[in-house]
């Protein structure tokens, strides 16, 4: 299972906007149509933007003439900088992009095709390391699992998200695949309902128990003692453990501190952003008012000229959270040690 | 504003499920389309359905045959019972249609035109009661709210829930009367959006500022220091204080606990249940799944066969309530004894 293909220098990528209904394959042809898929959440993940966006820097400009270098570079940065500017809280997508744009001055006494070779290749390297990032995750969270275990998570951090088969989702199908008595349950995710219209559907597609739920009723599940885990993707980790992920994911933290049950964000290395001394600084990304008030860009759900407050993701605090499993192991408190502890390695 | 409305021995409701796009008035002429109008939530709010099911059930009776009262007892005693089984969470429509049984027996000597008109005139008066109920709820709630106040509300519980103009908005409606500065933000409330649909509709309509929100953004809003009190309504409260409402609200108090946000209440005396010790014998209805899968009926936005649980409230334990706005007052901890005390006024 793939979100995104990369075939005789061609992009391709599941519409994620259809989905369950319709899984619809478009090709990524130019530079406007890669930014309107990212900014449109047809191809979304933190890991996964950052992947595209690399292909899709490679793809934009395979056709660029190659005369004069210093033209090239131009429209390099600038195709690069408007590919990062299309959604400002996930971390991977900058430093996906920073990588390539590492490599490709590190040869720019090389000709133009070469440069160009340059990007193809860590634009690949990018994507094998990811499937390898998620592999990773999920063999290190394994850890944490019991064979009983029924667990929550929210947004859709699976094959969907990345270009393996996810971070929170990894560590569920490790698990899956273990044990046979393994529960899922998936949060919608308003408003776009990533939860219900991804996790559920790649859950199901995989043979994961899988049973929806509204964001809202997460609480009474934990407090019915349902729930003996959640485990949730990132966009970005500051420092001190401070984790931005799908608005939504804070109340679900509060709540499971509440109840008393563990908590885990599941990350690979690239999701950190060890430049921010705290969560505080993290960029949230405030969407269209439409997202809310007609759901899928059709049923209206509310009066027209209503005032609606639209942040697409929160932070949770380094306190709320239990353990951070990363490639390079699972992280547990105290988080600003440790993580840069581990991170090293 | 009135969501439902009796003339000339006819019922006309509302029908909220068209809003906020339609403002539809239906008329309710049989048994079959009153309990249609209360399970498909057409008529909905703890206190209005209480006050429908009265209407409904002379409307249902008034033409039976007069001759034999035995038969007509019979009748009444069935439908009242068909009625009283359409919802079974809100204590607000027992406690209805037990008054109008009591007052039928006290009687049961007159002939059954007599009989009709007692119970009529029951529902008039229980409708009157309820709009006095409201007036009064608000008069005692407004102590609670400061000028500057910016309020958080979940579901209706507003002129649309109830006869008069609310418990929760009631208190939200005197506030704002009296003074500029209330602030209102709405949950959207899933699965069937009477937050966004019904709350910002008739707070636009009454000029009252309000934002709408996702469920799953309450809480950010309250680490941003934004939300000042929560107030919502109920549909069944036990003798321990313990509350049921729409599902959310638990994840709405434990979230209020954490943010140290005042957490309010606001119900008549007819939605307390004291023959109930706790929240634990709260009948909690559980509704279709394709209220999730689908939104208003049409939208699917999940997969066709993903199981779903979908309760449609929960029961917020008394320790995270701050205090329960009556009619008789404000209760305040210990709720065991101050509700005793002050609902025996």
């Amino acid at each position: 299972m793939k979100a995104i293909k990369f075939k005789n220098k061609r992009l391709f990528y599941l519409d994620q906007t259809l989905l369950p209904l319709k899984e619809e394959w478009k090709e990524c042809l130019t530079l406007a149509s890669a930014v309107k898929a990212v900014k449109t959440l047809k191809v979304r993940g933190a890991p996964l933007i950052g992947v595209f966006s690399a292909y899709a820097l490679y793809v934009t400009l395979k056709d660029k003439p190659e005369k004069d270098k210093t033209v090239f570079l131009k429209t390099f940065e600038k195709t690069a900088e408007i590919l990062n500017s299309t959604r400002p809280t996930a971390v991977n997508l900058s430093w996906a992009l920073s990588r390539i744009r590492e490599k490709v001055y590190a040869r720019a006494d090389r000709p133009v095709a070469v440069i160009k070779q340059t990007i193809l290749r860590e634009a690949r390297f990018i994507e094998k390391e990811d499937e390898q990032l998620c592999f990773r995750i999920a063999e290190k969270g394994l850890a944490l699992i019991d064979g009983q275990d029924r667990i929550l998570t929210h947004c859709n951090a699976g094959f969907l998200a990345t270009a393996g088969n996810g971070t929170a989702l990894a560590v569920i199908y490790a698990a899956a695949e273990k044990y046979k008595n393994i529960r899922v349950y998936a949060d919608e995710t308003r408003p776009l309902l990533q939860g219900a219209r991804l996790t559920c559907w790649e859950l199901m597609k995989n043979r994961v128990p899988v049973t929806l739920i509204c964001d809202n009723m997460a609480a009474v599940l934990m407090a019915e003692g349902k729930v003996d885990k959640v485990i949730v993707g990132a966009d970005r980790i500051a420092a001190n453990g401070d984790a931005a992920n799908k608005i939504g994911t804070y109340s679900l933290a509060v709540n499971a501190a509440y109840h008393k049950i563990p908590f885990y964000v599941a990350a690979p290395f690239s999701t950190f952003d060890l430049s921010l001394v705290s969560g505080k600084n993290i960029p949230i990304e405030e969407r269209d008012p439409e997202e809310i008030k007609k759901i899928m860009g059709r049923s209206e759900i509310s009066p027209r000229r209503v005032k609606v407050y639209n942040p697409a993701f929160d932070v949770t605090p380094y306190k709320l959270i239990s353990a951070i499993i990363t490639d390079k192991g699972v992280i547990k408190p105290p988080f600003k040690k440790n993580i840069k502890k581990i991170l090293k390695k």
